[in-house]
């Protein structure tokens, strides 16, 4: 089995598919972003990686609060568009239908149609190169009614979008359960 | 269409299942994550959220260098065991059946069964409370042969596994393709 070198570019993993939100001149605007990932659990922390010249940056800078919003699979044409056009050249709230709330923070717009919506405050802001590294504190979840099942949020009625970027840039649904996490692995302890 | 407040503790979205790996006392361990992303792209850099106390945390301290490997499928057992087992327990590497190699790095341990093989330099630790963010740059990214369709890896046979906590803490396969991204969005932009 052979290995092949691809460059330090060639950033191949599977990505969740999150909609950032976040008032621009006092307005709600969106877009996509995949480069998301958790970053502490106690207190809870996200970080998002978003290039400073981005409309939503700006907004972002200015509140100190953003949002994180997981679209369903329902949502992916919309999804796209937010990751497509800019905030400055068009209102994707209106272009999107999406119905806006805000929940604790006051100013971190929240999507209604979205089944998880995540509320945060920024605590850090650290710049890359050509991203800056926005880390923030999950202040508050919201998840639709819809998507619960005895009282839990239940991934398989939220159905969140996965992106992957090799061979061509894509959208994919959550795949099957294959094994139970802190689990499964148990058995090579007993082959041990 | 109600919302439920579920408390800033409920990160509900799915994320990428990752080994990371580091030589902690020059021997190779693993552990496995999911709290990753990307942070940059020029240069590439990535995310990990690690426990201090983790014992692949000392070796990436050690080092400052760390690997993050992407097992397909078939390393479901295997990965999960590495995130069940502390490398201060036991010789994961032995008990998994990795073949381990090093790359340009030299001190950064890589599966070889694992499709995609990142190397990484730390460039920036956080102290957030409960885990340190650790940003690395990425300094080669290695591809099995096998995973590769003309020339360009192919997540059809890369086999990612993805990890949700909602309702139950469960890895899935990859789901079926559903659009194609920054294309797809185009629709609205007709619409409008």
């Amino acid at each position: 089995m052979g290995k092949i070198l691809m460059g330090p570019k060639t950033l191949i993993y599977p990505m969740p598919v999150l909609l950032v939100g976040a008032n621009v001149d006092d307005k709600p605007n969106f877009m996509a972003a995949a480069w998301c990932g958790i970053a502490n659990s106690e207190p809870p922390m996200i970080s998002v990686a978003i290039q400073p010249h981005r409309y939503t940056h700006r907004g972002i800078r200015e509140n100190l609060t953003f949002s994180l919003n997981v679209p369903s699979v329902d949502l992916m044409r919309e999804t796209d568009y937010c990751g497509i056009i800019s905030g400055s050249k068009a209102n994707k709230v209106e272009a999107c239908q999406f119905s806006v709330f805000y929940g604790k923070l006051n100013n971190a717009p929240l999507i209604e149609q979205c089944p998880v919506n995540l509320e945060c405050k920024v605590v850090h802001i650290l710049d890359l190169g050509s991203h800056s590294l926005i880390i923030g504190r999950v202040e508050e979840t919201h998840v639709s009614e819809s998507c619960l099942t005895d009282g839990k949020p239940d991934v398989d009625k939220i159905k969140p979008l996965i992106y992957t970027t090799e061979p061509a840039r894509q959208y994919h649904a959550l795949g099957e359960v294959m094994g139970k996490a802190f689990s499964i692995g148990r058995e090579l302890t007993a082959r041990k």
